[in-house]
């Protein structure tokens, strides 16, 4: 693991959310893009070297749509950048981590990704992303 | 708000959270730390610019006890990194958020902290922190 990539935060109304974000943060959202694989939006902002990324869903069986059932709104992931995905993966389930992806996919923001089931890692989801090259 | 300084996650079991984020993050937790005054054992690991800490209750009255009673274990909050706390507070209070302590208090690691209420975070618990010099 290099560094903390981004923080990824579930929340119910895209445009409420951007604007706490962007107050809260005192930076302006610098992209938003959907995910349509994983049926969500996203929106992004920079802090320090890291991002923090807002997740709606886009369809009811989206990741986010149970998680925001199940939960509600908050912190859902942090994601790790890793400069070889498929040998931190390899690396992981070694150490005995399970992954919730058996091949990296795409996801957003240019990277490849994989997730660390939570139930490993004391219940935080964990993501795995390399970008694409 | 500078950076992230650091994400913090409650975990029950300090030496076996401990083990596990090791084997995680490939690297070694480099202090731990007692704050009697919120009830809470700290463990801190370094990745990128930014930390992980881990945090268990020392106390039932402790506000990670109550985070484990209601949610089990997973990320309890984010931390941001500001130059000037005093200043942040009243500017994030300026634009309507709730702050769950009125001064800044003394955290860990060296820090002067205040929390943000996750109501006007969506669900977020954040944390700003100021080095003491």
């Amino acid at each position: 693991m290099i560094k903390i990539e981004h923080i990824g935060i579930a929340v119910k109304d895209m445009d409420v959310s951007c604007s706490i974000y962007e107050q809260l943060l005192g930076t302006a959202c610098y992209k938003k893009e959907q995910v349509a694989s994983e049926g969500v939006n996203t929106a992004f902002f920079k802090t320090g070297e890291n991002k923090i990324e807002l997740l709606t869903a886009t369809t009811a069986e989206s990741p986010i749509a149970k998680f925001l059932e199940k939960k509600g709104e908050g912190i859902h992931h942090i994601a790790f950048d890793v400069p070889d995905i498929v040998a931190e993966m390899d690396r992981l389930k070694a150490a005995g981590f399970v992954l919730l992806n058996e091949q990296p996919k795409k996801g957003a923001d240019n990277k490849l990704v994989c997730f660390v089931h939570p139930k490993g890692t004391n219940g935080v989801l964990v993501e795995l992303c390399q970008e694409i090259k």
